[in-house]
């Protein structure tokens, strides 16, 4: 698993690196990218660069909070439309419930509540009067003051509470689609914003195994949504005790490696056992008519997806979409240099256009934008590139006559472009998307088992995760570490210690069977030598 | 159009209850519904016990705000697809906002601040801590409030300041769909509540003309899908002075008529002309190179057509769910008594249920429940036609063996059933789901156009809007009065005069061509004699 040599078609972030800096020392210039810096000169400055000039989001002047523009949001729409569909096949529904949640509530489950008193957005009055200075200020004070959701346990457990009656009512398995207010210091758009998009799942059940047995499939939804649809490998574990949602009994979650190497926590499941239940009368009367307190779960992926699917795939040019959450497959530029063939390949494109529409992938029609814009061509189709749409096509007057169109692959470099018959490409459209598809998973895949080390020695790890010294003309962080597994003694004081000296945290201790190294033997923790039945999975984290 | 007997299908409000009436008095006793009270008796009481009855929505622990229910979720979410894909047939593309506008935003548009200033949710503080009595308390002021959107022109203009800069730009067409929050202090389930779900769509011109354009190619959306999908006839028009949303030019509306004869405003589109621009610098290079304001719309629609659904179509057993929105078309409930049959039967019922979902309706597969919780079946059927699911399918061993199914349909009495071979039913369910579908709005419409009265007298008109005596045994306010079609001339005093009389206000100055009564002829307003162009249409309102 650990290197695995990248096929043809994997040529991970590195190795493109490596290529750029040969060319770099040839020609004695700098190599030019559409995106500036590289990911190597400074990767957090360019994830903002790619946001920006792909179009995906901006800041707004509410500080923290994000405008998501309509490049992004479509990618949003597919995620949910995906997602959506596994969630209503597992049985459940969705509803929907208040923004606002009283403080009484949230005061109930008390770690919950510690865990999230520090971000929370509070309402303190209903209405706004004359300040006397010609402005307005906040008046109607409200007797207890409401929270912006920051999650809905609370409000949604109130609510379980006068819903379930008896077991008959049992599983309960409740979905919602939302925004939620974390006020955030240090905020990074998708990644970590004060307001974010959301579905957060709430389910309870009449037994601890099936409450468990819900937590642990919603966790699998969300490997194999992270693996099929954003081509996104992702390990899949649970989280140590420091690292669990408050209020949890356990907490499983998906992890998936960015290109810098760096874990993103992509989707958490929790078992929340009886505590909720218990602080907010969750109960029911079983078969026996005796009251039983409900075992809940809940489980959430949000708008970081899309931070997560950008430091997955996109390259020193910008956005790579994975086709099935791509907002547009194909993307049609006309070339209408000359007048007296504008008219016939306008006529040509419409007809490309619904010929491909007709044509299904994943299920669904190819989703196509025809680019009309009174743009320069190559300033549109570098706008396409940094957007990462899949497909390029450019037909001109030529193209036209020879009934071919010019296309280009976003996973291809921008100017290995080539021409293909009308029919062929037409007959060939699925083929090309899935290729893609499973083309970036690959790639992705490759890279990040490229950067899994097994290690079983302290100053292996310590080296492991301390970048090199910085070389000149470089600005960031050089990319350095990866996924570390070792074993661990599991002690709290010792992992607080390791993220002091390193800002290394236990992603997860992962789940068996998923094919990692050395899980499956025993072994003894490297920092303090005790036993230890298996390796968990060490990373610098967003 | 005024009255227009109603056709054998077309059983409206008035004379279903005088049927019950002559029963009742036939028989001496009250004839048992499964809402109480009646509509007749208590419309408004009516509405609510149906919004519980049928499982929609829910007052919550946060003042005003409902938790909307799966079945009542369900809707919208039938309502948002279809209403989606008119938005981006039409050119628009979904984006997302802040939730939050700083209060200086707000105060840029001075008639904007005055509409809604007196029932905003004011965030002051970001995050809680120790109150000293074991509780916690706001802190961490903010230097500017929030507020909690109530409506996003505002901070969506702010966003289209910095997007657009020159006339290619234009037009600029966005929609989202998000949460808003007006404080209201009478609040009613979907009609009226704090918070509500909506779309609100934001446009940017380069003209004039085009502004108004879309405004009106909106209100033709709205007007459409209120029409087709949700059974509901409207009359399109425009809104007086007094009505204007707070800063725009012109505002459109669609006005439906509910059962108890008084309107309900279903959705609005606004010309907000160069108002917002101009407060907010939302300007553009035209092709001469020169400075120009943007013209802009804004138009909505929001969870309160849920109530409106409820109020067109339903009766006193319950809820009645035009097909196109339902979320169940059909519900099939297996009859389980014996238990030598029990697994045949359930057999049965799944490939029945299968073979529906391999039939089309509306362009997507048949929706359908299977109904296997452990319940009398006599709870479970009651509890779909409370619903208003459209088509309810008893299936037991004698029709199994028939290879039949015994059908209920919601349009109809619910002891009217009949038993139809299995073929026949698949062969004939995208036809019957479409014939319930008309139906139900051929019926609303005779109902609507039966209490559409041209008034050309002053005491006919306070006649017309005054109710009888209350008779005994009722509560609420009698039903009466509906739309009354005037000549008026205009005076904002009368209008005001007028509506502190009688509670009733013009609904809209309707749209030419709509085939209202008496329209295309001047007259004179009966209240003044002085010369009017036009009708308009009065009515109590929502």
């Amino acid at each position: 698993m650990v290197a695995g040599g990248p096929d043809a078609f994997a040529v991970g972030f590195r190795s493109m690196s490596e290529q750029k800096k040969k060319q770099q020392q040839k020609s004695g210039q700098k190599p030019k990218t559409a995106i500036q810096p590289t990911r190597e000169e400074n990767y957090a400055e360019w994830y903002q660069q790619v946001v920006k000039a792909a179009d995906m989001a901006e800041t707004s002047a509410v500080r923290g909070c994000m405008v998501i523009k309509p490049w992004g949001y479509a990618v949003w729409e597919n995620i949910q439309r995906g997602l959506d569909d596994m969630f209503k096949a597992t049985g459940h529904q969705n509803a929907y419930f208040p923004l606002f949640i009283p403080l009484s509530y949230l005061e109930k489950e008390a770690e919950h509540v510690d865990g999230f008193a520090k971000e929370c957005a509070v309402v303190t009055h209903h209405r706004l009067e004359p300040d006397g200075e010609g402005g307005l200020k906040p008046a109607g004070e409200l007797d207890e003051p409401l929270v912006v959701r920051p999650t809905s346990e609370t409000i949604i457990g109130a609510t379980f509470a006068k819903w379930i009656e008896s077991w008959r009512d049992l599983p309960l398995l409740i979905n919602q689609w939302a925004n939620v207010v974390r006020w955030e210091m240090r905020t990074r758009l998708f990644l970590r914003t004060a307001e974010f998009l959301w579905q957060e799942g709430h389910t309870a059940h009449a037994t601890k195994e099936e409450a468990v047995e819900e937590t642990l499939q919603m966790l699998e939804v969300y490997r194999s949504f992270a693996t099929d649809w954003l081509a996104m490998p992702v390990i899949t574990g649970e989280k140590t005790e420091g690292e669990r949602f408050p209020g949890a009994e356990n907490t499983y979650c998906i992890e998936g490696m960015m290109q810098d190497r760096k874990a993103l926590q992509a989707g958490t499941s929790h078992f929340l056992g009886q505590n909720f239940s218990k602080a907010q009368e969750i109960c029911f009367a079983d078969a026996n008519t005796e009251k039983q307190y409900a075992w809940t779960t809940s489980w959430g992926v949000s708008t970081r997806l899309i931070g997560g699917l950008i430091m997955t795939h996109g390259d020193d040019d910008g956005m790579i979409m994975p086709p099935r959450v791509a907002p547009s497959h194909v993307v049609i530029l006309p070339v209408l240099h000359k007048e007296e063939t504008r008219e016939a390949v306008l006529e040509y494109c419409n007809t490309l256009a619904k010929d491909l529409r007709s044509r299904n992938y994943d299920g669904r029609p190819v989703r196509v934008e025809l680019d009309l814009r009174d743009l320069r061509g190559g300033e549109k189709s570098w706008q396409w590139i940094k957007r990462g749409a899949p497909i390029r096509v450019e037909v001109g007057p030529r193209d036209m006559e020879n009934d071919a169109v010019f296309v280009g692959r976003r996973d291809r470099g921008h100017k290995e472009k080539e021409t293909i018959g009308r029919e062929a490409f037409l007959g060939n459209i699925a083929d090309m998307l899935t290729e893609m598809q499973d083309g970036l998973l690959s790639r992705a895949r490759a890279n990040r088992d490229e950067h899994i080390r097994i290690i079983d020695e302290k100053d292996e790890f310590y080296a492991f995760f301390t970048p090199e010294e910085v070389e000149d003309g470089r600005s960031g962080v050089p990319v350095h570490g990866g996924f570390a597994m070792t074993h661990f003694c599991g002690d709290v004081e010792l992992e607080e210690q390791i993220k002091k000296d390193l800002g290394v945290t236990v992603r997860c201790i992962p789940t068996r069977g998923q094919g990692l190294p050395g899980q499956d033997e025993p072994g003894n923790c490297p920092f303090t030598g005790e036993k230890s039945a298996t390796r968990v999975v060490w990373a610098k984290s967003y």
